[in-house]
C-alpha cells in the first residue's frame, strides 16, 4: 500500500460518533414520548432499542458521510446528511436484533441479545412456578417464546423507524428521493443475502461461489457499497462516481467480511466482543470454512465435523478446528483473497473521480482499518 | 340503524380489489426483476410474498380510499392514492407473516403459514436422513429453524417494501409527507399493540382494561382510524375532519375486532378460514375470555383452564368452552359492547364534516359489514 499523505486523519471521529448517537437518542426519545400514552409497559422496547444502537462501530453512517463528501456535498447540509446517515444505523440495529433471534445468539456486544433480555423479563418470581395470578397464560407460550416474539417486534419497530428518521432529514424531497434509491437497495439486498445465508446453513452445501455470494449481498453491498452510494447520491453524484464507489466498495466490503470471518474463528474475545471460536459453534458457513472442507483430508474432515455447528464444543475442539484451518492452507488462502480484494479496492480508489484529497485519504484509512489483522 | 339511502352501494368493489392487487403484483414483479441477478434461489421469497398479499380483505386500503374521498380528494390523483393505499397492504402482509411466526400458526387463509411453507422447502429428500451432500449443515439448525428465519426475513422485506411502494406514489412530496405522519403512526402503533398482546399472553393477566388496550392499538387504530386519516391527509384534510374520522374509526375498529374475537371462538371454518375454536387453542387473551374468567364460577374456570391455550384440545373441549362463554353471559356482554361501539361510530359519522353523501353511505356499509354477526 502506498504511503498515506494524511497519516493522522481519523475517518470516524469521536465527534462524528457522538453526533450520530445524539440523533438516534433524540429520535428514540421522541418515539418514547409519542407512545407514552399507551402505557409504561412499553418501556422494555425502548431500553432494548437503545442498547442496539449504542456502542456500534457506525461504519455504515461513516461510509455514507464519506460518500457524500466524495461527491462534494456542501457543509451547509451537513446536519441533514447526518440524520440520513443515522437512519442506516436503525436499519442495522433492526438487522442485528433479528439476526440474533435467527442465530439463537446469547449475547450482542457483551450484553444479552434482545430475545434473551426480553425472556428474562418474564422470569417467574421466586417461589412461584407459573405466571402471575389472575388467569392463565398460554400453556405453550413460555419465556423464550415471549423473548423471541418481543425481539421480532423490536426489529420491526427499528426497521419502520429507519424510514421515519430518513424522512426527518431536511434535505429537499428530490435529493432525498435520489438517496432513497440506494437506501431501498441496501434494505432489500441485505435481506436477500441473509436469506441465502440461512439457506446455505441448512442445505449442507459449502461451495466457494455460494459463500462469496452471501458475502457480497449480506456484507459488501450492505456495509460499504450502498452506504457510500447513498451518501454520494444525496450530494447529486453522477454515474461515473457512483460506479467508482461501487468498484471500491464491493471488494473492500468483501475483504472486510472475510477479515471478520477470520476473527470469528481466531479472534480473541476482547477484540470481537464474542466468545472465541463462536463462528465454529454456530456453524457459520464462511469462505474460510468452505476452503477448509475443500482442502481437508478425510481425517481432517472428521475433526471439522466433530466441532463445526455444535453448540457445546469446548476449547480443545475449537483449537483442533483452528489447527485444521492452518494446516490445510485455508487460512492462508483467505488471507491472500483479503489482500487481493483490498488491493483491488485501493486501485479503484486511485482511479475514482474524487477531487478532494482528504476524502481519498479517509477512504484509504477506512480500507486499512476494515481489513487489517489488528482490527 | 337508520335506513340507508344508498342501499346497494358496495364500498369495496371488485374493481377496487383488482386495482390494489395489480399494483402489488407489479411492485413484486419489479422487485423480482431487480433481484434476478442475485440468483434463482430467492424465488421462494417472492412466492410467499405473493401468497400473503393475495386474497386479503383489503379493509385497510379501502378505509384509506374512503378517508381520501371524505376529504374531497380529486379523482385526478386516484392512481397515486391507490398506490399509497396499496402500501398499507404490504405493512399488513409483513405483520401477518411475523404474527404467524409468533403464534406458531399452521395456516393462513387456508394455506400453510410462511414459516411452515419455508420449512417444507428443506425437507430431506426421500431416502436421505440428513441434508444434501457436500458438507455439514448446522447440527442444531433444522427445518423449522430455517422456516422461521426465512419468515422473519420475508416480513422484513415486506415492511421495507411498504415504504418503497409509498414513495412510488406520484403524489407531491408535501402531500405525501402529510400522509406519512399517519402511515408512521400506524406502523409504530401496531407493533406496540402486538407487544402488549404477547406480554398479556405470558403475564397471566386477563383484565378488561388490558384487553381493551390491545384491541385499540393492535386493531382499532391500525385497521380503521389510521388508514382513514392517512387517506384523508393525502387530500389535505383539516383537523376537524381528522378528529371526526378518529371518533368514527376507533369505536368501529374496536367493534370490528370484538366481532373477530367472537368469530375466533364460535365461527365456522368456512367463514374465518381458520379451524373452529382456534383462538381457544391459541389462548388468545380477548375481551371475551377476560369477561368469561371474571364471571365464571370455580367449576366453570376449571372448564376454561382445561382447554384454553392448549394446542391439542378436541372438539368437545372447544364446545365446553363455548358453553361457558354463553352460560356466564360473557358472550352477551361482548355483543352488547359491539352494539354500543357500533352506535358510537355511527353517531360520530352523523356529526362528521363530510359533505359527500356517497362517502357517508360507504362508511355506514363498512360499519355494518365489519361488525355484523354474518361477516
Amino acid at each position: 500500500m502506498p504511503a498515506d499523505p494524511v497519516v493522522d486523519l481519523e475517518p470516524i471521529t469521536t465527534e462524528f460518533r457522538q453526533s450520530i448517537a445524539a440523533i438516534l437518542e433524540t429520535f428514540i426519545r421522541d418515539k418514547e414520548a409519542e407512545l407514552a400514552s399507551v402505557g409504561g409497559d412499553l418501556a422494555p422496547l425502548f431500553t432494548t432499542a437503545r442498547s442496539y444502537v449504542e456502542g456500534g462501530k457506525q461504519l455504515r453512517p461513516a461510509f455514507a458521510y464519506w460518500g457524500w463528501r466524495a461527491a462534494g456535498g456542501s457543509s451547509k447540509r451537513l446536519d441533514a446528511v447526518m440524520t440520513a446517515a443515522a437512519a442506516i444505523e436503525l436499519v442495522h440495529a433492526s438487522a442485528l436484533v433479528h439476526d440474533d433471534v435467527m442465530d439463537g445468539s446469547a449475547t450482542r456486544r457483551g450484553r444479552p441479545a434482545a430475545h434473551r433480555w426480553f425472556a428474562r423479563l418474564r422470569e417467574p418470581a421466586p417461589g412461584k412456578s407459573g405466571p402471575e395470578q389472575g388467569g392463565p397464560g398460554r400453556s405453550d407460550f413460555g419465556q423464550s417464546d415471549f423473548g423471541q416474539s418481543a425481539a421480532i417486534l423490536l426489529g420491526d419497530l427499528l426497521l419502520s423507524w429507519s424510514d421515519e428518521l430518513l424522512a426527518r432529514s431536511t434535505l429537499a424531497p428530490k435529493v432525498l428521493q435520489r438517496g432513497r434509491v440506494y437506501f431501498d437497495k441496501l434494505r432489500t439486498e441485505v435481506v436477500a443475502g441473509q436469506y441465502l445465508d440461512v439457506l446455505a446453513q441448512t442445505s449442507g452445501r459449502s461451495s466457494t461461489s455460494d459463500a462469496m455470494r452471501v458475502l457480497r449481498y449480506k456484507s459488501a453491498k450492505y456495509t460499504v457499497e450502498r452506504p457510500l452510494q447513498f451518501g454520494a447520491a444525496l450530494a447529486k453524484a453522477d454515474q461515473p462516481l457512483l460506479r467508482a464507489l461501487s468498484s471500491y466498495g464491493i471488494p473492500l466490503g468483501e475483504a472486510f467480511q472475510l477479515r471478520d470471518d477470520v476473527l470469528g474463528v481466531f479472534g480473541a474475545t476482547d477484540v470481537t466482543g464474542k466468545p472465541s471460536g463462536d463462528d465454529i459453534r454456530e456453524g457459520k458457513r464462511t469462505l474460510l470454512m468452505a476452503r477448509a472442507f475443500d482442502l481437508a483430508t478425510s481425517a481432517q474432515i472428521d475433526v471439522l465435523l466433530a466441532s463445526f455447528g455444535h453448540r457445546d464444543v469446548d476449547a480443545d475442539g475449537i483449537a483442533a478446528v483452528q489447527d485444521v484451518l492452518r494446516e490445510t492452507g485455508a487460512l492462508d488462502a483467505v488471507e491472500t483473497v483479503i489482500s487481493e480484494l483490498t488491493s483491488a479496492a485501493l486501485s479503484a480508489l486511485r482511479h475514482a473521480p474524487i477531487g478532494d484529497e482528504e476524502v481519498c485519504a479517509a477512504l484509504r484509512v477506512l480500507s486499512d482499518r476494515a481489513t487489517s489483522r489488528l482490527v
